[in-house]
């Protein structure tokens, strides 16, 4: 079969094709026909060697995929030939909390990525995605979508009587987005572009700011809520949105901590106000099997789709990182078979 | 009346005894004769200027404090003359979530503090202290029991299988530790003095760690905690800790940010073990009335004693807060009539 | 002021019109000249002589009413003069969790009732309502609206995942319908009457049952949620509806007692269900302010429109009763000046 | 090996000795040497035929047992040859919420019990016991002791600033009696002999009623808790024994049902209090894994002893059911090879 393979180093430059046999489930296991991917932030991380340096090569990349089931190990009972499946982001957290013994059966870093033309997943860790979607849009869901869905519902119990902060125009954003309007609150959301600020607008979104024009963006949201502070950031900076995200959040509000896209050296992060405020900070590193159900039951019921920047070939995936590294995307980058 | 102002400007030294008259209490509220004070770092804050500095002169300092109710105002029903009682820190946080203006509300800051022979509470904001303990101790209460209550009861849902980290002795962790203990926890806790680990240990804390000899005390706190990581560390320091706290906590653990003792500049902070680790930063800004009261009955099932550092006359206040500005304090530190 | 005055013992024969001076605000009490009322079946519980025998009369009933603020007095600060403003059910329950003094407050038993053309309310148990609302809509929320929240919301963490089942048409039912739609939920509704079950769809019920062509409704309840069972229940029936809500919803799921319209002598209530399907049976009496006020935000996001039934002058209490005793009503009944 | 195996119908006196052949794990499978075994009355309900009507025979009975690794299946590397286990009571429920499936994984009823020399466990269901119980021990702690930590603990959130009422002396009573110590709560507890109540004083209980001699011993227990109500009842009779429980909770007040002692037939449950009340009545059947997990780290940390009440050997399983049939038991009865 035809994979991508990470060979020889890190860097963008080091993706090869190349040809490897169809592996065989093992006991437990479920061999998997892929028919699209999604690139997360991570997996560009991953190939320029910031996420995971002890990575050996040649090493499978990515994290997101959906396909067809083609074969089933032995004691595999969830799991059936034909049905259309996503990989659980981490292979092995089912349910309850996380640790660290999940954290390390995340796709696509530790454990082999599913870029490949097939691919072997847990039993445990293999998800049915909803029929009204496209293998496309299912396999946007494992990390971006669940992320948000950890964020604003597990965690966050999101309801109508809340207002929401959601930053940029990234596919956590997007998802989150969605998310907080399907349970009714309000939502405010940054970019720095107006073209994209009329999307969010479009889909929903009942405040936008453009944080170039408006550096302080946190403060501006504050009056945007009136006064008051919004109930719940969706930080996916880090080190350069942090204090605006404080600015922004009420007394006793929650901070979801879900990426690091302007840089993850030391902060200049201010723990007083977290103090003062009695304010939540929480890192939301993805979801369990069951959020991911969870959520594909809400989607079901509301048939969202999620949105799609553009998709690539299989063949092009360098060259779709390299697309979502320059952060024009709106939504999620997907490549197809 | 005798009382303590802060007068012409901040600094201890800004500390002067005057004369005022005995206050009436309006409808609503309650003059209590004031029998004992305690002191907490917050309150060193305030007379140095780094808290408040919006205050007007002559004002009033000092949070916590206990007497007994000699008068009540219209309307008072909660509360009768004769009681022994305590100000809640917040005189309008009863209840349920913090919010801006009950913040606003803390005794000794933006509201006038308790430095005085007498003083006015809002009804609301009175609580009946328990019978078993002398006012020295109950004075010790309003502000570092209840913040250790509220991290590790109210929020912290602490179990007899948690392990728990707190940082050196200082009114809340010493509470925090005795909190633990009462609930079944174990108890890691760290000091730069060997003597005063001798003490916590004899208190009942199952590790300690002098993090002068072991600068990297929270790498040895999970080796402490079997490798797994502990559950929750109550962080007191702030900029000078909180890299060794997430270094002790374990994947989907807490810290309770409680405390900015080594300073609150910009943090040498890094978001990124927040997110991985699944981590909860939370801050615990005190608590409510209902928390103290919660409290007050646990302390009474146990007849759990405040731990005082030392007691000095009223007329001493400025030396006791130097005395707890040097750090050498185990405890409270407290004043009496 | 005229007044509605219970007298000489119980019956909705025995509710009179009467002549009282109108009331002046003590400390901390708020003078508000009514402009609605609504009807709730503990009224009619009062008024019978079911809910509160050791009531004296003459009694002012009713617990649900709006208005307009017209004097306050000593130490009244949360409110203002011109402020529109409904009662909170239970005067005092203003944050956090119930007890039995909270309970005592509720307006209309032990407490006198709103039923005359001024009232004095806590400025504590006072809330503003929303701009958008008339103030027969606004009269609708303090018992019914608030026991919706509270259920769907506050204590069921509703998401969008959820699948719902509201019994009937009545007052609480109707917005715990309106609240699961604007979080995104599924909603199953049941009535005995066809027209009624149009009238539910159009307001966005995903499936409706006929409880008397359909006795086993909850077995059909549990078929439309796809053998799942559903999450939540709001049960107002009680003795005769209990067994059918077990049936219908799922392991692990949730049944919030809100009334006890079918009867509340012994039940036929078996409770191994219960305990086999892990089920979460929680009592909801109305709720606090704080819940009043998300909830005010939260409909004011969405301009959600209270249903009202029909809607009487004041002078006709004594018909508004008997109509909503019939049954008939679809939603709220409400008198106006 | 040797079996006790339920032949041609249900019955204490339809257990008979039998021999098969060992086991052979499949993938993912556990084969356990059993040690000891602890008998619950579910299992008699089960061998009475009065909890899975549709059992096959023979059938091998018993949930609770604990023993030695001696071979693992393929795929499995949770578990080693040589640790010394016990069965989860549900082997697919791991963690998080529960589900019919679940249920259904249950030992001793749908799927077969541990009634034998050697059983085979999914490695997901099996569970390394701590190293300072004994083998009898051990075996007692898969359905009573989860079950109570779940109760107390997991859904619970026991503090020492709580009161809880406990039932009787049996294996679920006794070991939340211990575990409500061991957070600093206090204990109220019931039997009808003084001899068992002495023996819970022993253990720590703060307040015994003897039921017989104090019929309403509801109302006596909410007397000895100040007259607030205890915040929580672990409920074990069912029909029997609710209403009292009923009258002994404080508003706002938790009853975990776990039992159904005192039969199973329509109670005379009235759900008006549950409703004025505030009451949380939750159903408690047994827990996950994670709760076993979390508990076992507890019960290490305490080195808390289970109460055995006898140890049969393994040849007089039915003396030993007919033994915990006449309710002279006062912990855990106990079968060992």
């Amino acid at each position: 079969m035809k994979s991508y393979e990470l060979t020889g180093g890190f860097g963008i430059d080091k993706l090869k094709l190349a040809e490897r046999p169809v592996p065989q489930p093992g006991p437990g296991q479920v061999l998997v026909e892929m028919k699209a991917w999604s690139l997360n932030f991570r997996d560009l991380l991953v190939v320029r060697g910031l996420y995971y340096p002890k990575m050996k090569f040649p090493a499978l990349t990515l994290s997101d995929g959906a396909g067809l089931v083609v074969a089933v190990g032995a004691g595999v009972t969830r799991i059936a030939v034909g049905q259309r499946v996503a990989g659980a982001f981490m292979q092995s957290w089912t349910e309850g909390e996380p640790d660290l013994q999940k954290n390390r059966s995340a796709l696509g870093a530790e454990i082999p990525g599913l870029s490949a033309e097939y691919a072997l997943l847990d039993q445990a860790g293999t998800v049915v995605v909803p029929e009204y979607l496209s293998y496309e849009e299912a396999a946007t869901l494992p990390c971006a979508a669940v992320t948000a869905w950890h964020a604003m519902v597990t965690k966050g119990h999101i309801t109508s009587s809340d207002t929401v902060l959601v930053q940029g125009t990234g596919g956590v954003s997007i998802f989150a987005l969605q998310f907080a309007k399907m349970h009714g609150a309000k939502v405010i959301a940054t970019s720095s572009s107006n073209d994209k600020l009329a999307r969010v607008t479009a889909m929903g979104a009942d405040h936008v700011i453009n944080y170039k024009t408006t550096p302080e963006w946190g403060v501006e949201a504050r009056k945007l809520s009136g006064g008051r502070g919004v109930d719940h950031v969706i930080e996916v900076g880090g080190e350069g949105t942090l204090a605006q995200s404080i600015a922004a959040v009420r007394t006793g509000g929650r901070i979801s901590v879900i990426g690091v896209l302007s840089g993850f050296g030391g902060s200049g992060f201010n723990l007083l106000p977290v103090l003062l405020n009695s304010l939540a900070v929480q890192g939301i590193f993805v979801g369990s099997r069951a959020m991911f159900e969870d959520m594909n039951r809400a989607m079901s019921n509301h048939k969202m789709r999620p949105v799609i920047d553009r998709v690539f070939p299989f063949d092009d995936y360098p060259a779709a990182l390299t697309h979502m590294q320059s952060g024009a995307h709106f939504g999620k980058v997907v490549l197809k078979v």
